[in-house]
């Protein structure tokens, strides 16, 4: 049995307030049960240097905990002078799976910058962080589109992501911090909306795995990346 | 006439929101109008090294803001390898106010961190953070109090914080984004429940002051205080 | 009785040396008492990114002690890789305190830097080096007006700054380090010559204070750095 | 056609140089084609802090190129302060790939530290860089059991890693740098000697990719995976 | 008698592997006795800032050890956030070695970056670096007038490096770490192939020392690095 | 003919006013011309991981110049997060030349720090400290003897330092900033009151140099130092 009585193969509940802040062109909680992570999304006029003149754009994710998101406090990276590898890895990771649904070329020599703060964490942060900064990316977008800065949006597809894991032999959608911590293997997986993937990443640390596991874990996660993507189509769609 | 159509004397609509953290003892998100700020209290069981063997506690804050709690997005600090000099001078303006209530030989060998990380901000994030830090470090103590790990709350004082300034020839209460950037002579007052000073910050960078204008902003900013401190001790008497 | 016997209201020796370095457009060694600070005015011909093209100049302070300006060494700064956040908020206060009285549309695209190094510390460093600073910037400028590079000088007014506190219970002037440590109350007020406030800061970490309290040190304050603008204007005038 | 003439299934040749440094105890030289990896291991008698008292040791990984490793010069990180993301994520899975073939309480409490420093680099460094330290950290525990420092050795398996990618529409094996360059999906594998998985790792940023895809690129590694721990099984038995 | 049974004036075995690396213009591995540095010289089309519009070039030299080119492991550098005070040394010699021996005027506005990365350190690494330097540079400057990007080489001269000691009471040439370490004076000598000096460093931590000690090492010094021009010079021709 | 008229075996006029600073145990301003050094000597009751339980103390030396000891503004080393390879190299060497006269046994576990602060440049700051440092630390030491917290003075010897070069074809004894940067070749000398050798040190990066030519400034160097040595003694003894 789950911590929280959950099947196998089933999500926690997940959440998505867009519009969170008045600040931010588009912007969004999500939560996936305990975790909370606060997205959201800017544009620059502007590119990376080796992207001047390209007529392409980029588009970028940060990632940051605040101290208590987690029930023992964690230090402000800031005050060590710089991320830590993991803090560094989950941001290459959101960027990546971002830039896998947008086409550079329509974006024109434009930056997205796409902003995921964990408010809280239960788990799963890194995969509510992409699901939730493409809603984010999505709104701002919108609006631009709206008020006729880009003529159409260069958005190609949704883009969502999941963790699961094998917990005392059993594989599990969407492991929360308890799960996380007690799993033999952990996968996440970045899949579009059409169902194709963009980034698989299973870690066997604690102790190796077969084929069949992964297989039975990719089969949860692509379950739970079209509710999320339903999830997202909902929101954007309202917004 | 104010951009909000306040009265000269009038805060904006102040909301705490306690608990609003599972992970920490004590938390509260305060809003001072669409000034957002999240407040956790960590109590640690370690001092400083220049305090151990002293039987005394130490009493810390940590501030920062989301790169989006602004309308054009701010670089993270971590980023650039240090805190910025404004981040530093709200952090130990929020330590030496919060210690300035906490009798430290009660408290014990024992720090608490009282993090404010400002979630959207549109003026008067550090009295904010002030005002609220001192709300989730007392739900923090009572909870201690509660359980029996300390004998006797240390604190010895309610303190909360606001700020005023004169904008075109006039003194106004709580200055939100617009009025602090138009203002001439800005303030910041922290004050114990009783009425006793702990702070009082005034600057004139636009424009030089004369005594009498720092005493009127001196008279709204008592005034706001004492609203604030009524709104603290309902929030922590209910929590 | 104070440790130097002086009267509640008295301030220290205070002693400036002009053109103390050969190497600079205006220099001052400032002595209150004991403490001893190296000022020195830079003037660049740039000006921050964004105040380019503004017609429009700036000033900035920098502030650090030499590791034996006081009795216990102290490390340097440079070895931990960054300013403290004290010496970030001294500085900042020394850079708003002397572009007060600056006008910076007659100053034009050109920066003033005003180093100032402890070189012995006995209490009331950032006071002095506010005051010595508008004296070292002040010479410089009138080197520029001789040579024809300014036709008319920028400075409106003249400003120096001192402080004041409550020690064992009695308001007193100019602390040295030895009252600095015991104060209940700690105050410090930049003022101009025609008696404008500029910066009041009143902190009371060990104690806190009433509004009696702060407008008797403001009173001791107003008279010690009315002294000190006559001595400014001697020096300046004699340079 | 692969611009080396390789079959889509065949690895480039495959060097390995044990002992190349007389300076550590386990070292070797691995040469995937113009690839080519220093890696050597290190045995300490300490543990991270958070692992002392527990009886276990701990496996670690180091990694950086050398400036001329790249045709076009790459800077030191050293000189920017902080190595990039890219290299704590591949530190990280180096440890992790490591950690996953030891037995930490065989090991007692001890760390075992693997630098990988890439001398030329053409594609698949980070699987040199398994591959080539986990017989640097064998050579070295061989050293420890033959001098009785160890009982017995902790290593439990075999562990070594290769990349594929999906180039022009075709899978192909162990990548070269101009096909890593121009490859749709890239993905690498770390596997047992014993063919369990202990890291998975499928991005597809120029393109997303399908479920058959990756099994054919899984396929693909296997077998080169197979041939590499053969190498390695020679070279320590006769080292 | 020497650790290895050399003569007082006899160097160690010097081996030269130019071309080392395929990825650079000029490359070799130097190696006295078994310490091992790699050297690789690179071209750039830009000078330093102060350079700009001189028509004047700029050589600069890197210096590196590999955490195993030691007997006991040393930290990465990068992981400590900045080079320490030896690298810089170094770095800085290498860059005034090769820049005595190169016309700036003929190189033009270009800069040579010369990388020297020790492998494995065992005495006199930073007079490798800078004779295996001169090298590299050598090589690389050759390729850019065969394919006519230099008219004619902008090398003046040869320029090599070896050093001395006084152990155990005796001047001996090119110690190695054994020496080194016991070594009362150390002495480093950079000279060019005619007999100039370029650098002379002498230095009595251990103990002070004579005219005549230091005129004795002279002497061994002179005659090392006309031997390590020989080899030089058969080097570069047959490259 | 010299900028300043002097001789070429003349040193700039030398002054040495001991006890500069109340708070050091021991030290001086240290004048060679304009070049003004304050040095400032510091007993440590711990010395550096390496040594503990050895029964051996150290000896270390600080460098730094003031924004404006020069006559263009130097940025602060703080502010770029490290200090310079220049400094770093010259605190190294300030260090070692006070090692090689101080018995570390007589010192037992003791830290002396040196610091050297350059509040004016004009040429030969590096042998100022070193000489000047010299002092400082005999003074403090002296004190030391005198409060019996040492029994007797592990100082075996005296040491000082100075320039020389080769300007305009001639060699010049002490240079000052304006010969220092015309010459083509450079030395530096630290000698003991024996006249016994501590560090040679000839840099000819504008021109390479003879033996002859080395000779001639070592022997104006030797004078020079002569002096330096009796200076000290006078200061020393009379303070």
């Amino acid at each position: 049995m789950r911590p929280d009585q959950r099947q196998a193969d089933q999500m926690r509940q997940v959440k998505l307030t867009p519009g969170y802040l008045l600040t931010a062109e588009g912007s969004v909680m999500i939560e996936f049960g305990n975790t909370r992570v606060l997205c959201a999304a800017t544009l620059e006029d502007s590119v990376p240097q080796w992207l001047r003149g390209s007529g392409r754009g980029w588009v970028t994710g940060e990632y940051s905990m605040l101290p208590r998101a987690t029930v023992t406090r964690t230090s402000r990276e800031v005050n060590k002078g710089k991320p830590s590898g993991r803090t560094m890895e989950i941001q290459r990771l959101i960027g990546r799976s971002l830039r896998a649904v947008v086409e550079m070329e329509a974006l024109g020599e434009r930056s997205i910058i796409v902003d995921c703060d964990v408010i809280q964490a239960d788990g799963g942060t890194r995969t509510a962080a992409i699901t939730g900064g493409f809603v984010a990316m999505a709104l701002a977008i919108k609006q631009l589109v709206k008020f006729k800065a880009l003529t159409r949006s260069p958005i190609k597809e949704h883009v969502a992501a999941v963790s699961a894991g094998v917990v005392n032999g059993v594989a599990v959608l969407d492991l929360c911090y308890e799960e996380d911590s007690a799993a033999d293997v952990d996968m996440n997986l970045v899949m579009t909306g059409a169902g194709q993937l963009v980034e698989v990443q299973a870690t066997g640390e604690k102790s190796t795995f077969s084929d069949e596991q992964m297989l039975a874990l990719m089969g949860l996660m692509k379950g739970g990346i079209r509710q999320l993507v339903e999830l997202q189509k909902d929101v954007i769609a309202s917004a």
